[in-house]
């Protein structure tokens, strides 16, 4: 269905990954950039039906009243991440995206999260169910007015305290029932998912937060025809240690420690700043060396705030490991990259595959896309390199 | 075929690599260490027949006038590399095995190499065929005296200086006729490769010299049923380099620049000083990189001889590339490994695989090898991971 | 006073540090090793009366029952820190000195190191007067017996819970009438402090413990004629923090933050990871920055216990700075040593120029020492290049 | 002399020090900009009579025809070193500079510069002394036009093919002859020494090359009652091998060997790519250790040309030493800075303390200055804190 339109609808629409994503849309659109670090414009991938940039149309939710230019321009010159030159050329177009931007949801966001919303918006008191509502009217004006055949929600809001999603009962039937009590424990990240869901859109939850990853979710995802995946965008860190831990394995070494160190400094480091936001994240970091290697070897991932760092993202990591008789060797790696640059990229990627995956028929999770998460649902696979095998077979696959 | 009885016949019988390949092949022998680092020992390997660590016998050719036990103690106390307690356990079956090492060939093995040997063999003056047929001898004789069904060859000795393979004509028959000439062009290692051939032997070439990498000697292998490969053992920089680099050409990152420094100070490390032998080996760890990327990134490799590392080879590798929107981003990584204990694992999982596909029919060139090599003979495949892939399709397609 | 006969008592007799010196101290004697790493044996020091090898005798309390030669062989083979050979030499010395080691006290050593007592001493009760007593009763027989013209007694067990020295009376008067009481707040290293002062002895805190770190003790040293320094030797990041930070200071530029990870994973680091007596450590590591800038950069500071590192001491730093026209650059730095072998020879320097300080009649503190320690007493100065010039400006002060 | 007027004459003026340079003082001028980075604006130096911001002049010679401004975007846009921000602020006086900027010469500049130079400088032909003549002429007018008291020359061109100074006679008499043959062995660099020298003006060699390295021109600055210093401005790698050497010699480390690998991509990195060229530096960057050790550690230097660096460069350096009982341990340290960036504020910092000895009467070498240099003529000192002190003990004995 070549020049379907679609839409992508960003949850944090404002925050740090999202405006890349937009800048780097925009600048797509405009021939002003190169295609680098998309994973859907590899050759191998050619052959597929995927949104072209001019019909990709960008809308969103934030809970912050600034502007996308600022936001950007942060980019440029706090965080010296972006080419100055590129944010110039793009300035109109920024600031008349703001206008597609509407107010989220606060509800179960926590605490650390409320504090950066505008006052209005903390003031709101809605019941679940109503909120889901106001959220999806937004979404479908959006559609309509700009014909989309369409519309990939994908999540990049703040990471938001942990939730166990054992609470929830297994159906959807169940859950919705829940929705319009006031003591539903879905955090906001859910309500979004629901709203994409209800909607028949695809969900794609880039955060480590709880989304769409509970069996009533994923149920209401079937039944309405739609697809959703998650959780975490895996960008740095664990995507070294995805790509890395296979060989240490294939090779037979014994991985006796393995500790990571990382330091930032943007939003998204004040917000992990938070005990309460910060376990949602290290628990995502940290669980797929066991289930590469079959044992556990001992392990420490910290993730800092550093307010020089801005937008670049630091990780030392250090592996200490056992060789042939036993005796102990060293690899460390040091990885320095612009984290909302890592990030941006496969949020359009994850939107485009996200698009086609809901034109070829598939619901339900989409465990072809893991080797764009940290903890991919629905799937074991946590080697990097089998994970986009994964995806080159799905797409091969995929007659075009 | 269980209990076939095996010999490993080591060409460097003396180096660091292949008297750590001794010390832990007696090791294993007498349970007194793991399997920590040998591949063959991977569980996906459990249904194999290979040759069991009591059905090894080892033997081999060198040039210099030293005792194993003696080269031990260098990993031991120079290095600090081996615990010294497994070579005190093993004094008396090292000073045994002296026995099993006969003198080699010095044939165009260059003038740093010469200078190593003792005397009498700098003095002996052989045709290439005269030393062929002196060191078929040697093996003929430890097979016979051990009642052997096999005997895998596996160079180890120094690296060459670089030769022309182009020099050599493309038949064994044509090849054959230059042996009893004094000017043939054949280095030491490829006479060590026919010796095995000839015997009907596989012959694994660990090293970046010519060996039988040539197809005259290709030829000579299928003739005679048997196989061979190379070359030059991935064990440090260039594994990783093969494992990283599919990583970062699967999320589209443009590298600008891959740099990397290797500073090591064994014997090997001072043959490599010789810019003439160094010439073989950066060619051979500097060539996987447009192969992944089909571009060819700036790069620089050193390898270089600082005498207080022993066998501690570490290298710092810089990774220069650009992210989205142009965003430069680096990668670092320092390796520290000690070189022979890296190394001999993999001796013994060659021997073991080379044997295997000796005992199952395999003839010529085994590219399901490939993830043993720097520079795989056979195949285009560079990628460890699909390497890796290729050995394990290869064995699973074996019945047991 | 040539031929001086001195006595070096370890408080921690038996662990890392103190095990590596005495092991030192005994290849010292029999010139099995030579002076790398020993301050004191700088030509600079040469005209100085320090005490030799042969006079010096050793002694200690600990807490655990174990033995000097296991714990050396934990640092051989666990650490692989220590050549063996070495300790296999000094077996008998090393049998021979478990003699010279007394029960110490547990007196508020906190829960983590009462842990490690063993049982007879865990039972036992008494008033800090009584502890005291009872190990200066140790003391004395060993300076008797061994007819020592001085002891320098040099704390080096576990790091205690921390204490706030702002509870404690200022003069040696007040204090000492506490002594009596069960409800005395001082800690163990304090107590040792005072056994070492009452009998005119030197007293060096190589911990981050309290020890004599307050007036009321400074008072005792005064008043009995002895001196007395700490605290926490500088043996690794903090050494390379207070070398590098006058750098930065010098060249005007603006460090923004400076982060540090330190990983290790002896009975130190066990003991230090629980958080009490990890609180004691990490002020220490972090005050200096501060006073060598001017200003306050961010900080973050680490230490964790991996095991696999055992006596290995990792630090990597991460220093983020301002040049010219405001541009951010970094200097990243990785430290690995071996803790117990760093800290060592310095205990040596500090006993010897403890025991010179002594003989000179210098008393209170001795912040001519200051180059040795994390967080030097009597002084602000931080910046290690004017410390060793102060150490080195009192030792050309002193005829010889 | 409050007010007093100075020029700051670039040798070298449209090169990415100079630029810098340039842009920096601008910025200075005008407020757009801290101090940051520059080491005469610390408080210890407060009390010098240094030339003010308004008080500096600019000039200077090159040999290429580019404009400062296109120079400045590079710094920008292609080593994301500089904000954009700041040169877009000075655009119009980067411009009016060009003015001010001249035909340098190419006198025995070498091969590699000389390819860089702009035709019709290519194809003159002057003896030396017609070339000192001619440039003098440039500085005359320059600081007859501008009324300036004083004009500091500072050499930051390209580094020379490297010229044997044993080749000059000792006096100045017996050079001066030499200077109207066309056979002179003077490179460029002395000749602009010479040019600076005879005008009474200061000459400061920020590079490797000869400039006035040699007794005849210490010579001519005495009898001119002027002053001079070099050379090679230290601003990264071994920077900090003066700060750290300092350190391993005080704690009585055995440093084993010492490598450091830099790369880096600007114009300068080109020029050092010639082998030639190359050697003059690596020289100047290897001298120190063993001055600083007493002993020489094996040391490997390698300084290479990598396009994707542009400005930033980057030095890797390994540290291997010996501990207490030999224990082998190890440094390394990565630095990450823009060259001229770091270079820029010495430069300015020179020429203020240069113009302040030249009016406080001090002549010949200025050793004072040796914490800005490499290899500081004059002087043994390699310890950066003692040459620092040096400096704070010069200026402390000057009156305001
Ligand atoms: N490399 C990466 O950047 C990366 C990788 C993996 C995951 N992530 C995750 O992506 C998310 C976004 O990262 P970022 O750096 O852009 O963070 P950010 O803090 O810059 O942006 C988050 C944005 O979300 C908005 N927001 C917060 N709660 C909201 C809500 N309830 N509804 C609507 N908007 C809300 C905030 O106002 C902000 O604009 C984080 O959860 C982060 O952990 C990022
Ligand atoms: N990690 C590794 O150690 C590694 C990885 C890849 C390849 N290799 C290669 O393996 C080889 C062995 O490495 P090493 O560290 O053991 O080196 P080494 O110098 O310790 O040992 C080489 C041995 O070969 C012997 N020798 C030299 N020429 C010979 C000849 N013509 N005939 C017989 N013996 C000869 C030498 O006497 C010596 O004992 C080298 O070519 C090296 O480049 C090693
Ligand atoms: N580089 C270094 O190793 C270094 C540097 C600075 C400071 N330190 C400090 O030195 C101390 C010793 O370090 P270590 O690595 O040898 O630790 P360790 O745990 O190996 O040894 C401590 C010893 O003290 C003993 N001990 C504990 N409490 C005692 C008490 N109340 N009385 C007598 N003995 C007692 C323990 O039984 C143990 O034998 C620690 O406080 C550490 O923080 C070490
Ligand atoms: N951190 C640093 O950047 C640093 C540190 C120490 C020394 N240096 C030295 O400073 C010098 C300048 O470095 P850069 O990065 O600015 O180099 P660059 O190549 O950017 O600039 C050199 C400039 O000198 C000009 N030039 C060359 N030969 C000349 C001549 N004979 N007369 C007049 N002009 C001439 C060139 O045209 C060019 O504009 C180099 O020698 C470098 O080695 C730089
Ligand atoms: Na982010
Ligand atoms: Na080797």
């Amino acid at each position: 269905m070549a020049g379907s339109r679609t839409g992508i609808w960003l949850i944090g629409a404002k925050g740090g990954v999202a405006t890349t994503t937009i800048v780097g849309l925009l600048a797509l659109k405009k021939g002003l950039t190169e295609n680098v670090g998309l994973v859907s414009e590899l050759k191998q991938f050619d052959h597929l039906d995927l949104a072209d940039w001019n019909n990709i149309v960008i809308g969103g939710h934030d809970i912050r009243d600034v502007s996308l230019l600022d936001e950007a321009y942060k980019m440029v010159f706090e965080s010296r991440a972006i080419d100055g030159r590129l944010v110039e050329k793009l300035k109109d177009d920024l600031t008349s995206l703001d206008a597609n931007i509407h107010d989220g949801t606060l509800y179960n966001a926590g605490k650390k999260i409320t504090e950066f919303a505008h006052a209005k918006l903390q003031a709101l008191q809605e019941t679940p169910r109503e909120a889901v509502d106001r959220l999806k009217g937004h979404i479908a004006d959006f559609a309509k007015a700009n014909s989309l055949d369409n519309v990939v929600v994908v999540n990049v809001s703040s990471t938001e305290p942990s939730v166990d999603g054992e609470l929830f009962p297994k159906t959807w039937k169940e859950l919705e029932s829940q929705l319009s009590t006031s003591d539903c424990k879905l955090p906001a990240s859910s309500l979004y998912g629901i709203m994409a869901l209800e909607l028949g859109y695809p969900f794609i939850n880039f955060t480590p937060s709880l989304g769409t990853a509970i069996d009533a979710l994923d149920d209401l995802a079937k039944s309405n025809s739609t697809c959703h995946m998650g959780h975490d965008g895996k960008t740095g860190e664990t995507l070294l240690k995805s790509t890395l831990a296979p060989m240490f394995a294939n090779r037979n070494f014994k991985v006796m420690s393995w500790v990571g160190h990382n330091i930032f400094g943007n939003m998204d480091a004040k917000v992990l700043d938070d005990p309460e936001n910060k376990k949602t994240k290290a628990v995502s970091k940290d669980r797929l060396l066991s289930k590469i290697f079959g044992y556990t070897p001992q392990t420490l991932v910290t993730i800092e705030n550093i307010d020089s760092m801005g937008d670049w993202k630091t990780a030392w990591d250090h592996i200490h490991f056992q060789g042939f008789l036993g005796t102990p060797m060293v690899m460390q790696f040091i990885w320095q990259g612009a984290d909302s640059l890592l990030a941006a990229p496969l949020v359009i990627d994850l939107a485009r595959f996200g698009d086609l995956a809901k034109r070829q028929g598939c619901t339900g999770l989409q465990p072809q896309l893991s080797c764009f998460f940290k903890s991919p649902l629905g799937t074991e696979e946590n080697d990097f390199a089998k994970q986009f095998q994964m995806l080159e077979a799905w797409t091969e696959s995929i007659k075009s």
